[in-house]
């Protein structure tokens, strides 16, 4: 069993700028997540529209205003250096891609962490049920669809999903596997034709990377943590941050520990 | 709640002959089993068949040798005259259906009740989930696959599946739902294009009617517990005793007893 050292030992490295890139595989056994920071006057909506969107949006834990710490996920987080790299909306346009934002920090950002599905992809590979994208050392594919979300106050928009190609026989076993993780987005939400949940072109991802779906394999469709930039996009804070897809904050939690059963 | 009263009551209605038809619907809320009875020099052999084969063929009781009762799935039971229509088999091939069996009984006979995916189409049903055949009163459509189940002495042959159709929504949950059911047959075995496990005609079941899949429905598989009807057919023994399929024993438990979450 892994210890909280390496957790804190990757997010020491990240900190230091000696990683910028892709969590995935990083810290072994550690939960990672989504990130979403906005202006308190922003929170309480924001955390509303999570409320209403739980398996898009499931939320690890939320800071005090203006704290850079997240005492609950890990010791010593520092929330404006400890993920590899940030995206910073500005009026709901994306408008940088840095790696620390110690000098955009505000004492009114409110830090919202959002599970990831890395925590339970451990558990499926660990159970013998292949990913194809980890096989393929690639970004998961991620999809925005036209599946509408619950809206909250200034926050709404469609939910993103994630894919993953299985086999029918993996594809149940997957089910059963990821309803047991309700705080990572738990089982999925759709399977087979992407153009029932308004996805055009399975090929061509809006984010991440497409991967194959091989003869006898369906597309099986997960809501995915990327889902809070699409309503920061539609709702135009003046400012926000988020996580850039794949680089996620490394906590000290075991994956294990968000399993319900 | 119902109570074993109603059971006992349903019972004694078929074993007098009132009802010798379908018990889809009868005694809401109670177990219902498939039927084999088998000669006790071939009843080790059946066991280990079943056992082997945990999803087709969980067993709920085996009766003591040559005795008619089941104690622990109901008080008063006689498996003689309680399915209301048997099917008869020499030598493995059908040779009559009968209401009762007392005529036939030996005292070297041993009863094996297995699961029915009735106990699950309840909790589906009560979670909101549609069931298409309860819906069109018809029997579930089954059918015959090139799933080898794994042999056990002289007992071998090919899973039986019952089919439900769903919407992929609906087919998430019913996952969920039936996994709590492990001894009624647990998660399915398969979804979507029924070629994969070798059924050959989707509108041809080769047990129980045909049911249509809407458009945005896929069909979904649960293994079903006529296949032992397939393996005692392969095995040839001088004589053995099944249910018709539909027409089941009723007992006093409960389905709600069944599930393990």
């Amino acid at each position: 069993m892994t210890t909280p050292l390496i957790s804190a030992a990757e997010r020491q490295r990240i900190r230091s700028g000696a990683h910028s890139g892709p969590t995935a595989g990083l810290a072994p056994g550690h939960v990672q997540a989504n990130l979403a920071i906005l202006p308190a006057d922003w929170a309480g909506d924001f955390l509303r529209f999570c409320q209403a969107n739980p398996k898009a949006c499931p939320v690890l834990a939320v800071s005090e205003v203006g704290d850079q710490a997240l005492p609950t996920l890990g010791r010593g987080i520092d929330i404006r250096t400890d993920v590899p790299r940030y995206r910073v909306y500005r009026d709901g346009v994306l408008t940088e891609e840095p790696t620390d934002i110690a000098a955009l920090w505000r004492d009114d950002f409110v830090s919202f962490l959002i599970g990831c599905s890395f925590s339970f992809e451990e558990a499926l590979l660990a159970d013998g049920v292949p990913v194809r994208h980890i096989a393929l050392d690639r970004n998961v594919p991620m999809y925005e669809t036209g599946i509408a979300c619950v809206p909250a106050g200034r926050f709404s928009g469609n939910m993103v999903v994630s894919m993953r190609p299985m086999t029918p026989r993996d594809a149940i076993r997957a089910i059963q596997i990821t309803s047991r993780f309700p705080s990572v987005h738990g089982a999925p939400v759709h399977f087979g034709d992407p153009a029932a949940i308004g996805i055009r072109d399975i090929a061509a991802p809006e984010h991440g990377e497409a991967v194959p779906i091989e003869p006898g394999e369906v597309p099986v469709f997960w809501a995915c943590g990327v889902t809070p930039q699409v309503a920061i996009r539609n709702a135009r804070p003046p400012i926000a941050i988020a996580h850039s897809p794949g680089a996620m904050l490394i906590t000290d939690l075991l994956n294990t520990q968000l399993s319900v059963l």
